[in-house]
């Protein structure tokens, strides 16, 4: 397989997300030239982004939208069994698991870790929520592939270091902390809020 | 001013949650080889980036923290008295009122939006939740800059409409629809919770 670009990458999602949205309108197949108006792209750009994974369409045709659908799901890793746990199940990590739809992105939301005694026992959404002591245990068990962070900022570094120490590469990072040094061979995904919102205020006062 | 790369806006964020880090931990000036350990950045890219808003530093002497951290948050209008209302007071919602702090972003959050009757009439940290048939009217009443859109996928693409019609020209987007058309003058910055998750599934799928 050829590098993939960064920036392809992240357009991956919304080239999934799209197929979705036709499959759910009955469509089932779509040119690049259409692909292209709905996502504001140029119909080029869309074919030489698929070129990198393989011919997925036929000249004339265009996409078959199940089976392109199917494919970057493939590209994407939905299709590996791949399981999470929530750690720290405050306000964020609570609203992760009554509202988002984990097994939509082929992965299996199998526990959450609190250090609150009110909520260690309790099920959240089909979700046990478990002591954050029993994790390390936990997490061998169970093979887990990725930990959500959703811990407080105070203690997301401790936190972090623990997870690796258990054997986890893979982080979905709430806290705002920069919880692993660049260039280290552990995964982190940030979901900055507090950037993305810094960038829409940087975009309105320079848009007055 | 010059024009501003997209990839350094998003990086203005991270200097400004640097500059907050150093400061509570009392330090009073850094160096741009300092920061570039720090962020995992050449002194040469950092030096760069902040040449494109005018000279903050004094050679030989590094940036004084504080003043850094001011120029910044100048730059990402953080002193312009902006304030938001949150629209769909559900779990993504109620997590952002209850958890995120807007006020450390220079932005006042004044109200929330919800259809539910048993929401409305409610004070969730100290923010009023109100009847969205009264949106229009108060965004208006009060120059609303933000509109922080947390409704279902279903209602996200009228919502936003209305919003738009009743002024607002700037959202931080939660539903993962893409509400705005591309081009628009309307500025959206997503959350894209979806989309964030299946690059972490890709990396981790590639990394294997």
């Amino acid at each position: 397989m050829v590098k993939i670009s960064q920036n392809l990458i992240r357009r991956m999602p919304k080239y999934m997300r799209v197929m979705g949205e036709l499959q759910e309108a009955g469509i089932t197949r779509v040119s690049s030239a259409e692909l292209g108006r709905i996502l504001g792209f140029t119909a080029s750009q869309i074919r030489q982004d698929f070129s990198c994974f393989g011919e997925f369409g036929l000249q004339g045709y265009g996409y078959n939208v199940e089976h392109l659908r199917e494919e970057i799901g493939k590209i994407l890793g939905t299709d590996r069994g791949y399981t999470a746990v929530i750690v720290g199940c405050g306000s964020i990590g609570q609203a992760l698991i009554n509202n988002f739809n984990f097994v939509d992105h082929g992965i299996d939301l199998i526990a959450g870790f609190d250090v609150n005694p009110e909520r260690i026992g309790t099920v959240m959404n089909h979700v046990p929520i478990l002591d954050i002591s029993e994790m390390g245990k936990f997490i061998k068990a169970h093979n887990v592939t990725v930990a959500v962070l959703a811990v407080p900022k105070a203690v997301a570094l401790k936190t972090a270091n623990d997870l690796i120490e258990y054997g986890i590469d893979a982080f979905w990072n709430f806290t705002n902390v920069d919880v692993v040094p660049p260039y280290s061979n552990v995964i982190v995904e940030n979901v900055h809020l507090s950037d993305s919102l810094l960038v829409l205020s940087y975009q309105k006062a320079n848009n007055e």
